[in-house]
Protein backbone atom coordinates (compact mmCIF):
# COMPACT_ATOMS: atom_id res chain seq x y z
CA UNK A 1 0.00 0.00 0.00
CA UNK A 2 1.10 3.39 -1.30
CA UNK A 3 0.53 6.32 0.98
CA UNK A 4 0.71 10.17 0.76
CA UNK A 5 0.27 12.79 3.08
CA UNK A 6 0.16 16.71 2.33
CA UNK A 7 -1.14 19.98 4.04
CA UNK A 8 -2.33 22.89 2.05
CA UNK A 9 -2.51 26.20 3.49
CA UNK A 10 -4.81 28.96 3.32
CA UNK A 11 -5.25 32.64 4.23
CA UNK A 12 -7.86 34.05 3.34
CA UNK A 13 -8.78 37.86 3.94
CA UNK A 14 -12.28 38.17 4.59
CA UNK A 15 -14.49 35.90 7.12
CA UNK A 16 -15.76 34.05 4.42
CA UNK A 17 -14.57 32.62 1.27
CA UNK A 18 -14.65 29.71 -0.89
CA UNK A 19 -10.98 27.92 -2.68
CA UNK A 20 -11.30 25.32 -5.49
CA UNK A 21 -7.92 23.02 -4.41
CA UNK A 22 -8.93 20.74 -7.29
CA UNK A 23 -5.44 21.13 -9.28
CA UNK A 24 -3.52 20.58 -5.78
CA UNK A 25 -5.57 17.39 -4.91
CA UNK A 26 -4.96 16.17 -8.71
CA UNK A 27 -1.24 17.20 -8.19
CA UNK A 28 -0.97 15.02 -5.03
CA UNK A 29 -2.58 12.37 -6.24
CA UNK A 30 0.04 12.39 -9.47
CA UNK A 31 3.09 12.44 -7.06
CA UNK A 32 1.53 9.63 -5.04
CA UNK A 33 2.04 7.53 -7.74
CA UNK A 34 -1.20 6.06 -6.23
CA UNK A 35 -3.82 4.25 -8.98
CA UNK A 36 -6.47 2.73 -7.46
CA UNK A 37 -7.10 3.82 -3.72
CA UNK A 38 -9.13 6.92 -2.05
CA UNK A 39 -8.25 10.45 -1.31
CA UNK A 40 -9.55 11.96 2.21
CA UNK A 41 -9.28 15.84 2.03
CA UNK A 42 -10.38 17.58 5.44
CA UNK A 43 -10.01 20.65 7.05
CA UNK A 44 -7.95 20.66 9.67
CA UNK A 45 -9.89 23.62 11.68
CA UNK A 46 -13.52 23.16 12.98
CA UNK A 47 -14.93 26.55 11.84
CA UNK A 48 -14.05 25.83 8.04
CA UNK A 49 -14.88 23.52 5.43
CA UNK A 50 -13.86 20.66 2.78
CA UNK A 51 -16.72 20.12 0.09
CA UNK A 52 -17.24 19.16 -3.73
CA UNK A 53 -20.07 21.53 -5.34
CA UNK A 54 -19.89 23.52 -8.58
CA UNK A 55 -17.22 26.31 -9.47
CA UNK A 56 -19.66 28.92 -10.42
CA UNK A 57 -19.65 31.98 -8.94
CA UNK A 58 -23.45 33.05 -8.59
CA UNK A 59 -23.44 29.86 -6.30
CA UNK A 60 -20.98 30.43 -4.03
CA UNK A 61 -22.67 33.83 -3.10
CA UNK A 62 -25.95 32.09 -2.72
CA UNK A 63 -24.24 29.76 -0.35
CA UNK A 64 -23.00 32.60 1.42
CA UNK A 65 -26.60 34.21 1.87
CA UNK A 66 -27.99 30.99 3.01
CA UNK A 67 -25.91 29.98 5.39
CA UNK A 68 -25.67 33.08 7.26
CA UNK A 69 -29.34 32.64 7.07
CA UNK A 70 -29.40 29.21 8.66
CA UNK A 71 -26.40 29.99 11.22
CA UNK A 72 -26.51 33.93 11.42
CA UNK A 73 -23.43 35.75 12.52
CA UNK A 74 -24.90 38.56 14.27
CA UNK A 75 -25.89 39.09 17.08
CA UNK A 76 -22.88 37.27 18.14
CA UNK A 77 -24.47 37.48 21.83
CA UNK A 78 -26.79 34.63 20.65
CA UNK A 79 -24.45 31.98 21.04
CA UNK A 80 -22.91 30.69 24.29
CA UNK A 81 -19.82 29.74 22.83
CA UNK A 82 -19.07 33.29 22.37
CA UNK A 83 -17.31 34.49 25.30
CA UNK A 84 -14.26 36.15 24.19
CA UNK A 85 -14.94 34.80 20.35
CA UNK A 86 -17.16 35.55 18.01
CA UNK A 87 -17.14 32.65 15.35
CA UNK A 88 -19.86 30.27 16.95
CA UNK A 89 -21.91 30.76 13.34
CA UNK A 90 -18.59 29.30 11.59
CA UNK A 91 -19.05 26.26 13.86
CA UNK A 92 -22.15 25.59 12.20
CA UNK A 93 -22.03 26.43 9.11
CA UNK A 94 -19.55 24.41 8.45
CA UNK A 95 -21.58 21.37 9.87
CA UNK A 96 -23.84 22.05 7.31
CA UNK A 97 -20.99 22.03 4.37
CA UNK A 98 -19.31 18.95 6.05
CA UNK A 99 -15.69 18.69 7.05
CA UNK A 100 -14.44 16.67 4.76
CA UNK A 101 -14.32 14.83 0.74
CA UNK A 102 -13.66 11.35 0.29
CA UNK A 103 -12.75 10.58 -3.24
CA UNK A 104 -12.00 7.68 -5.44
CA UNK A 105 -8.81 7.34 -7.37
CA UNK A 106 -9.08 5.30 -10.70
CA UNK A 107 -6.28 5.27 -12.91
CA UNK A 108 -3.71 7.73 -11.71
CA UNK A 109 -6.56 10.24 -11.04
CA UNK A 110 -9.24 11.72 -9.12
CA UNK A 111 -12.59 10.11 -10.06
CA UNK A 112 -14.68 13.08 -10.00
CA UNK A 113 -17.85 13.72 -12.31
CA UNK A 114 -18.19 16.08 -14.53
CA UNK A 115 -18.93 19.34 -12.42
CA UNK A 116 -17.43 17.66 -9.37
CA UNK A 117 -14.76 20.65 -7.65
CA UNK A 118 -13.14 20.52 -4.45
CA UNK A 119 -13.67 23.62 -2.28
CA UNK A 120 -11.34 24.75 0.88
CA UNK A 121 -14.86 26.80 2.45
CA UNK A 122 -13.41 29.13 5.16
CA UNK A 123 -16.09 30.65 7.62
CA UNK A 124 -13.67 32.90 10.13
CA UNK A 125 -10.82 33.46 8.05
CA UNK A 126 -8.18 36.60 8.83
CA UNK A 127 -5.37 34.06 9.68
CA UNK A 128 -3.65 31.13 8.14
CA UNK A 129 -5.60 27.38 8.64
CA UNK A 130 -5.06 24.55 6.49
CA UNK A 131 -6.40 21.56 5.20
CA UNK A 132 -5.05 17.74 4.84
CA UNK A 133 -5.09 15.65 1.78
CA UNK A 134 -3.91 11.81 2.76
CA UNK A 135 -3.64 9.33 -0.10
CA UNK A 136 -3.86 5.61 0.35
CA UNK A 137 -3.84 2.97 -2.06
CA UNK A 138 -1.87 0.95 -5.08
CA UNK B 1 -4.98 -4.47 -1.92
CA UNK B 2 -7.94 -5.25 -4.44
CA UNK B 3 -10.08 -2.78 -5.95
CA UNK B 4 -13.82 -2.19 -7.77
CA UNK B 5 -15.26 0.53 -9.45
CA UNK B 6 -18.48 0.41 -10.70
CA UNK B 7 -21.22 3.29 -11.51
CA UNK B 8 -25.08 3.44 -11.02
CA UNK B 9 -27.38 4.92 -13.19
CA UNK B 10 -30.72 6.80 -12.12
CA UNK B 11 -33.70 8.50 -13.91
CA UNK B 12 -35.71 10.12 -11.14
CA UNK B 13 -38.82 11.37 -13.56
CA UNK B 14 -39.70 13.76 -10.90
CA UNK B 15 -37.32 16.39 -9.50
CA UNK B 16 -36.82 14.92 -6.31
CA UNK B 17 -36.75 11.35 -5.07
CA UNK B 18 -34.95 8.49 -2.50
CA UNK B 19 -33.81 5.40 -4.70
CA UNK B 20 -32.64 2.46 -1.76
CA UNK B 21 -29.17 1.23 -3.83
CA UNK B 22 -27.94 -1.02 -0.65
CA UNK B 23 -28.69 -4.45 -2.49
CA UNK B 24 -26.41 -2.93 -5.33
CA UNK B 25 -23.57 -1.57 -3.39
CA UNK B 26 -23.91 -5.22 -1.49
CA UNK B 27 -23.85 -6.93 -4.80
CA UNK B 28 -20.69 -4.53 -5.79
CA UNK B 29 -18.47 -6.01 -2.54
CA UNK B 30 -19.59 -9.50 -3.38
CA UNK B 31 -18.50 -9.10 -6.90
CA UNK B 32 -15.03 -7.61 -5.60
CA UNK B 33 -14.38 -10.61 -2.87
CA UNK B 34 -12.81 -7.85 -0.79
CA UNK B 35 -12.97 -9.21 2.70
CA UNK B 36 -12.47 -6.14 4.69
CA UNK B 37 -12.04 -2.97 3.74
CA UNK B 38 -13.88 0.41 3.11
CA UNK B 39 -16.65 1.57 0.93
CA UNK B 40 -17.03 4.74 -0.97
CA UNK B 41 -20.58 5.41 -2.45
CA UNK B 42 -20.80 8.93 -3.77
CA UNK B 43 -22.84 10.54 -6.04
CA UNK B 44 -21.01 11.96 -9.21
CA UNK B 45 -23.37 15.08 -9.89
CA UNK B 46 -23.55 18.08 -7.31
CA UNK B 47 -27.46 18.77 -7.07
CA UNK B 48 -27.80 14.47 -5.74
CA UNK B 49 -26.76 12.83 -2.68
CA UNK B 50 -25.95 9.61 -1.26
CA UNK B 51 -26.89 9.23 1.98
CA UNK B 52 -27.55 6.37 4.88
CA UNK B 53 -31.03 6.62 7.07
CA UNK B 54 -34.06 4.76 7.06
CA UNK B 55 -36.59 3.15 4.28
CA UNK B 56 -39.44 4.61 5.49
CA UNK B 57 -41.97 6.59 3.09
CA UNK B 58 -43.04 8.61 6.08
CA UNK B 59 -39.68 9.92 6.88
CA UNK B 60 -38.95 10.55 2.86
CA UNK B 61 -42.03 12.72 2.41
CA UNK B 62 -40.80 14.17 5.79
CA UNK B 63 -37.22 14.90 4.25
CA UNK B 64 -38.74 16.20 1.44
CA UNK B 65 -40.91 18.75 2.93
CA UNK B 66 -37.99 19.92 5.30
CA UNK B 67 -35.33 20.29 3.07
CA UNK B 68 -38.22 22.34 0.89
CA UNK B 69 -38.16 24.46 3.60
CA UNK B 70 -34.64 24.79 4.61
CA UNK B 71 -33.80 26.00 0.55
CA UNK B 72 -37.10 26.35 -0.95
CA UNK B 73 -37.32 26.06 -5.06
CA UNK B 74 -39.44 28.80 -5.60
CA UNK B 75 -38.82 31.62 -6.09
CA UNK B 76 -36.34 30.59 -8.67
CA UNK B 77 -35.14 34.32 -9.14
CA UNK B 78 -33.98 34.29 -5.31
CA UNK B 79 -30.53 32.71 -5.99
CA UNK B 80 -28.09 34.36 -8.19
CA UNK B 81 -26.81 30.65 -9.07
CA UNK B 82 -30.43 30.81 -11.13
CA UNK B 83 -29.42 32.52 -14.39
CA UNK B 84 -30.59 30.23 -17.08
CA UNK B 85 -30.61 27.57 -14.32
CA UNK B 86 -33.51 26.77 -11.85
CA UNK B 87 -31.57 24.33 -9.33
CA UNK B 88 -30.02 26.34 -7.26
CA UNK B 89 -31.73 25.14 -4.16
CA UNK B 90 -31.03 21.56 -5.69
CA UNK B 91 -27.14 22.41 -4.71
CA UNK B 92 -28.06 23.61 -1.59
CA UNK B 93 -30.45 20.38 -0.44
CA UNK B 94 -27.55 18.27 -1.19
CA UNK B 95 -25.21 19.98 1.29
CA UNK B 96 -27.47 19.37 3.93
CA UNK B 97 -28.01 15.77 3.32
CA UNK B 98 -24.23 15.36 1.83
CA UNK B 99 -22.01 13.61 -1.23
CA UNK B 100 -20.74 10.58 0.13
CA UNK B 101 -21.19 7.74 2.55
CA UNK B 102 -18.30 5.79 3.60
CA UNK B 103 -18.97 2.39 4.58
CA UNK B 104 -16.73 -1.22 6.24
CA UNK B 105 -16.78 -3.66 4.58
CA UNK B 106 -16.05 -6.89 7.33
CA UNK B 107 -16.39 -10.38 6.44
CA UNK B 108 -17.20 -9.57 2.59
CA UNK B 109 -20.11 -7.70 3.61
CA UNK B 110 -21.48 -4.03 4.35
CA UNK B 111 -21.04 -3.27 7.83
CA UNK B 112 -24.53 -1.38 8.47
CA UNK B 113 -26.13 -1.22 11.74
CA UNK B 114 -29.58 -2.55 11.98
CA UNK B 115 -31.87 -0.01 10.22
CA UNK B 116 -29.22 1.55 7.94
CA UNK B 117 -29.71 2.00 4.50
CA UNK B 118 -28.01 3.60 1.32
CA UNK B 119 -29.85 6.19 -0.41
CA UNK B 120 -29.02 8.18 -3.51
CA UNK B 121 -31.39 11.35 -3.07
CA UNK B 122 -32.36 12.92 -6.10
CA UNK B 123 -32.62 16.84 -6.01
CA UNK B 124 -33.03 18.19 -9.85
CA UNK B 125 -33.80 14.78 -11.81
CA UNK B 126 -35.73 13.96 -15.13
CA UNK B 127 -32.59 13.19 -16.88
CA UNK B 128 -29.38 10.53 -16.15
CA UNK B 129 -27.91 10.65 -13.73
CA UNK B 130 -25.23 8.06 -11.28
CA UNK B 131 -23.78 7.55 -8.08
CA UNK B 132 -20.00 6.02 -8.45
CA UNK B 133 -19.02 2.71 -5.99
CA UNK B 134 -15.69 2.23 -5.01
CA UNK B 135 -14.19 0.04 -2.97
CA UNK B 136 -10.71 -1.06 -1.56
CA UNK B 137 -9.52 -3.71 0.77
CA UNK B 138 -7.92 -7.29 0.96
CA UNK C 1 -2.95 -4.46 4.73
CA UNK C 2 -4.12 -4.63 8.38
CA UNK C 3 -7.60 -4.08 9.77
CA UNK C 4 -9.54 -3.18 12.90
CA UNK C 5 -13.07 -3.39 13.73
CA UNK C 6 -14.49 -2.36 16.96
CA UNK C 7 -18.33 -1.03 18.28
CA UNK C 8 -18.33 1.24 20.99
CA UNK C 9 -21.46 1.41 22.74
CA UNK C 10 -23.22 4.18 24.25
CA UNK C 11 -26.10 5.21 26.92
CA UNK C 12 -27.27 8.05 26.52
CA UNK C 13 -29.69 9.42 29.63
CA UNK C 14 -31.48 12.31 28.10
CA UNK C 15 -32.85 12.24 24.39
CA UNK C 16 -29.59 14.67 23.36
CA UNK C 17 -25.89 14.41 23.99
CA UNK C 18 -22.66 14.89 22.95
CA UNK C 19 -19.69 12.50 24.17
CA UNK C 20 -16.07 12.88 23.31
CA UNK C 21 -14.99 9.62 21.62
CA UNK C 22 -11.56 10.76 20.64
CA UNK C 23 -9.68 8.65 23.30
CA UNK C 24 -11.10 5.58 22.36
CA UNK C 25 -10.49 5.83 18.28
CA UNK C 26 -6.84 6.99 19.14
CA UNK C 27 -6.71 3.47 21.86
CA UNK C 28 -7.78 1.53 18.49
CA UNK C 29 -5.35 2.90 16.41
CA UNK C 30 -2.61 1.82 19.02
CA UNK C 31 -3.99 -1.29 19.52
CA UNK C 32 -4.12 -1.86 15.54
CA UNK C 33 -0.82 -1.61 15.13
CA UNK C 34 -1.03 0.61 11.85
CA UNK C 35 1.21 3.24 11.03
CA UNK C 36 -0.81 4.99 7.57
CA UNK C 37 -3.98 4.61 6.61
CA UNK C 38 -7.71 5.89 7.53
CA UNK C 39 -9.58 4.92 10.57
CA UNK C 40 -13.49 5.70 9.82
CA UNK C 41 -16.30 6.47 12.61
CA UNK C 42 -19.82 5.82 11.91
CA UNK C 43 -22.64 5.82 14.32
CA UNK C 44 -24.53 2.81 13.68
CA UNK C 45 -28.03 4.10 14.22
CA UNK C 46 -29.77 6.52 12.20
CA UNK C 47 -30.91 9.07 14.89
CA UNK C 48 -27.11 9.59 15.87
CA UNK C 49 -24.31 10.95 14.54
CA UNK C 50 -20.51 11.08 14.62
CA UNK C 51 -18.75 14.49 13.70
CA UNK C 52 -15.31 16.58 14.23
CA UNK C 53 -15.84 19.47 16.29
CA UNK C 54 -14.75 21.69 19.20
CA UNK C 55 -14.94 20.24 23.27
CA UNK C 56 -16.53 23.21 24.55
CA UNK C 57 -19.60 23.01 26.37
CA UNK C 58 -20.98 26.67 25.60
CA UNK C 59 -20.56 25.45 21.88
CA UNK C 60 -22.48 22.34 22.79
CA UNK C 61 -25.44 24.04 23.78
CA UNK C 62 -25.56 25.71 20.73
CA UNK C 63 -25.55 23.46 18.64
CA UNK C 64 -28.34 21.79 20.89
CA UNK C 65 -30.58 24.85 20.02
CA UNK C 66 -29.56 25.55 16.49
CA UNK C 67 -30.58 21.43 15.77
CA UNK C 68 -34.04 22.49 17.81
CA UNK C 69 -34.67 25.44 15.54
CA UNK C 70 -33.93 23.68 12.32
CA UNK C 71 -35.65 20.93 13.29
CA UNK C 72 -37.66 20.95 16.39
CA UNK C 73 -38.73 17.69 18.00
CA UNK C 74 -42.34 19.49 19.07
CA UNK C 75 -44.86 18.98 18.05
CA UNK C 76 -44.47 15.26 16.92
CA UNK C 77 -47.54 15.42 14.63
CA UNK C 78 -45.83 17.44 12.28
CA UNK C 79 -44.00 14.23 11.06
CA UNK C 80 -45.41 11.95 8.85
CA UNK C 81 -43.04 9.57 10.26
CA UNK C 82 -44.26 9.86 13.63
CA UNK C 83 -47.33 7.40 13.52
CA UNK C 84 -46.01 4.98 17.09
CA UNK C 85 -42.59 6.96 17.25
CA UNK C 86 -41.50 10.68 18.04
CA UNK C 87 -38.02 10.96 16.54
CA UNK C 88 -38.71 12.03 12.87
CA UNK C 89 -36.88 14.79 14.28
CA UNK C 90 -33.58 12.91 15.63
CA UNK C 91 -33.43 11.75 11.92
CA UNK C 92 -32.99 15.07 10.47
CA UNK C 93 -30.80 16.56 12.71
CA UNK C 94 -28.28 13.37 11.81
CA UNK C 95 -28.06 14.52 8.39
CA UNK C 96 -27.04 18.03 9.23
CA UNK C 97 -24.34 16.98 11.95
CA UNK C 98 -23.03 13.75 9.54
CA UNK C 99 -23.17 10.35 10.12
CA UNK C 100 -19.37 9.56 9.94
CA UNK C 101 -15.75 10.96 10.13
CA UNK C 102 -12.78 9.47 8.11
CA UNK C 103 -9.66 10.72 9.68
CA UNK C 104 -6.50 9.78 8.29
CA UNK C 105 -3.75 7.85 10.25
CA UNK C 106 -0.08 9.39 10.07
CA UNK C 107 3.08 7.89 12.45
CA UNK C 108 0.43 5.11 14.09
CA UNK C 109 -1.58 8.42 15.21
CA UNK C 110 -5.07 10.37 14.68
CA UNK C 111 -3.73 12.82 12.46
CA UNK C 112 -6.33 15.67 13.41
CA UNK C 113 -5.59 19.31 13.54
CA UNK C 114 -4.96 21.13 17.04
CA UNK C 115 -9.02 21.59 17.62
CA UNK C 116 -10.26 18.58 16.23
CA UNK C 117 -12.02 16.05 18.40
CA UNK C 118 -14.00 13.55 17.87
CA UNK C 119 -17.89 12.96 19.32
CA UNK C 120 -20.79 10.80 19.10
CA UNK C 121 -23.84 12.99 18.65
CA UNK C 122 -27.03 11.45 20.29
CA UNK C 123 -30.53 12.72 19.18
CA UNK C 124 -32.98 9.85 20.27
CA UNK C 125 -31.23 8.67 23.77
CA UNK C 126 -32.41 6.59 26.42
CA UNK C 127 -31.51 3.18 25.42
CA UNK C 128 -28.35 1.62 24.16
CA UNK C 129 -27.03 2.46 21.07
CA UNK C 130 -23.49 1.92 18.97
CA UNK C 131 -20.67 3.42 17.11
CA UNK C 132 -18.56 1.51 14.79
CA UNK C 133 -14.56 2.28 14.32
CA UNK C 134 -13.40 0.42 11.29
CA UNK C 135 -9.05 0.78 10.41
CA UNK C 136 -7.24 0.08 7.03
CA UNK C 137 -3.89 0.71 6.63
CA UNK C 138 -0.10 -0.81 7.13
Amino acid sequence: MKSLRKELWFHVPSRRGFINITPQVEEAVKESGIKDGLALVNAMHITASVFINDDEKGLHRDYDDWLEKLAPHEPVSQYRHNVGEDNADAHMKRQIMGREAVIAITDGKLDLGPWEQVFYGEFDGRRKKRALIKLIGD
